[in-house]
């Protein structure tokens, strides 16, 4: 087995999960968060500062590393673990989300899609066996079955039509998994927003027994009560002895509601986009450091806050690089938003470990001043 | 004095000069290469991966800084050195040069310079008293004059008049000085191609006692052997117990053919401008990264090199990262590129100390593969 799921604690307050995720390259410890590193590179960050802030694990996507460089030349450079040179963990999603909300004049049939590539026009093609392959290809410790993310708002039959056929696919990864001793692959529950399809697809999934088990299709638009209430519908229904990943969902209170709701991994583009837009994340709330009202502001980004960019820079020094184009402020931006998701899931455990994770969120989300119980992201 | 110049040795084969620099912020072994961080960052790098390089002095942009974000605001800050976070010698030029190359609808008369930001079109005014003023405010360990500094090629009769102009400015610049016992402000020798002219900007100069004096007005365009011939008609005119500083020389060949010339330091922006290019230099000569051909090519830049990129990352990974737009790829031809310039001089002194520093151009001149006497920057 690839990955095995080591469950040390469930929060007496919570429905929250404290756990460990054995991996070939090392143990995560859950919940946790993963830093998006689409194109082989968490953008603007070495893997050394990666591990600085403590990052167990990293997520590349499948859809871009076959669009570019490729997975054989991937394969060539010894695997995606030596060709970015990160000896810690790597998960790669399966490329259905990035097909479906990056590619252009896609083709769906139930052998596969057909689709052109957002860079040159390329024509490519992608399905459950082509999706798995290039995951084996590119060495990751964790793969994600080939699915089909339906939009929000979506018709209930289109969605159980899609969802029928990504448990399909599903079962056809499966069997096209080559490498099932190194990389373990994990189902994707979908259904939308419909409790009944996602109960169904619970059940084809396990059928199947997956060693981990994500949920996708959220975070696609849907208010967060509504994603919060397909949760709460979802995570009962599977299985207690494997992994549970929520794709897409980074923001600091989903991160927290989340794990209340029973969910072990989480990842997102967020704190490292809006990074690069000059917005960082505080334990006092969102600051956007473009703003003029920092350009004489010697405090660090967050005086709570102990990461790099913290210890030795001002908002003053980090506005004036990010409004002269600098890349080293992005840098700063970056790592100190990357270390709050990842300082925060380190207070999330350390609450589920006492017991009073209710309590942690009561605290942590008055002093971020959260409005109309969103955090702004 | 704020530096002081210990010359620890004279080159049997050339007139190189071994020594050291003392400044506030610590010693500086000389030849040396000084890498720019024009905007007070070295674009891509870190303070630590400038350490980590070796560097041992850094140039930051006085126009630059002045027009944005404003020299008050650094002096705020606690200086440029606390306002960027590098604790090791920093050198600001004057803002001459850039006022004239950069700036729009500049208007020069005996009294100072006022031009137009080339950010916003801000009308702005420099001269010898503001220049140092603004140094004072940075709190930069050598500060440089304010000059003119001609086009090339310019009339006999221009730069007569500009040098001797500069002369009188930098006798107002020594006057505004208002830090001498924490700064040390250079002499800026000019004179264009003209050997009376750079004598006599010698003469005016050294009458003045200033504790360095930088040779300006070079590498503006003139073929390399016409610069080279400039340095041998002027360096010998220099006081030998000062420093002598070459402005915006950074290509390998010349950095060799200046240090045998006798020269002290040197800076440019070129090692990282190319970078960011995709374009590095290595022992055997250019390497154009972004090229096809590196696509699948798993070795390091320059196999000869230790720095950090060249130990974890491969031609094939780093061209990706350019082609992708990825920060990290520049930040590690950057790290390459600096790198390569400030060894190749800490081999200039090492051949120095062992009389050989001829020898030494032979054979990494051959080894680099010159073409005609030239290094292909």
């Amino acid at each position: 087995m690839a990955v095995r799921y080591e469950l040390i604690k469930t929060c007496a307050q919570t429905g929250a999960r404290l756990g460990r995720l054995h991996t070939p390259h090392g143990v995560i410890d859950t919940p946790t968060f993963m830093p998006v590193g689409t194109q082989a590179t968490v953008k603007g960050i070495s893997p050394e500062e990666l591990k600085d802030l403590n990052a167990q694990i990293i997520l590349s996507n499948t859809y871009h590393l076959f669009v570019r460089p490729g997975h054989e030349l991937i394969r060539a450079a010894g695997g995606l673990h030596k060709f970015m040179n990160w000896d810690r963990p790597i998960l790669t999603d399966s490329g259905g989300f990035q097909v479906f909300s990056l590619a252009e004049n896609r083709k769906i049939t139930e052998e596969g899609v057909t689709f052109r590539s957002h860079l040159n026009g390329d024509k490519l093609y992608l399905s459950p066996e082509v999706a798995t392959a290039v995951q084996n290809a590119l060495g990751s410790d964790i793969m994600m079955a080939f699915d089909e993310c339906p939009p929000f708002p979506a018709e209930y039959d289109y969605v159980k039509k899609s969802t029928e056929r990504t448990s399909r696919w599903a079962e056809r990864c499966l069997k096209a998994h080559a490498r099932p001793h190194d990389q373990a692959l994990f189902g994707i529950v979908q259904g939308g927003m419909h409790a009944d399809l996602r109960r169904q697809s619970v059940m084809d999934l396990t059928s199947l027994d997956f060693p981990g088990y994500s949920i996708g299709g959220l975070s696609v638009g849907e208010p967060k009560h509504l994603m919060y209430q397909v949760l709460e519908e979802t995570v009962p229904l599977m299985p207690g002895n494997k992994p549970r990943y929520l794709m897409g969902v980074g923001s600091p209170d989903a991160l927290v509601e989340g794990s209340i709701r029973g969910i072990d991994m989480f990842d997102c583009v967020l704190p490292t986009r809006i990074a690069r837009n000059g917005t960082v994340m505080t334990s006092q709330g969102r600051l956007v450091v473009r703003h003029a009202k920092y350009a004489d502001d010697f405090a660090p980004l967050d005086p709570e806050c102990s990461c790099y960019a913290c210890r030795s820079y001002s908002r003053a020094y980090i506005r004036h690089l990010i409004k002269a184009d600098e890349m080293f402020g992005l840098r700063l931006t970056t790592i100190h938003n990357l270390h709050f998701l990842v300082e925060l899931m380190r207070q999330v455990r350390e609450a589920i470990r006492e017991d009073r994770l209710r309590d942690f969120r009561d605290e942590f989300f008055e002093k971020y001043g959260m409005q109309n119980n969103e955090s702004g992201f």
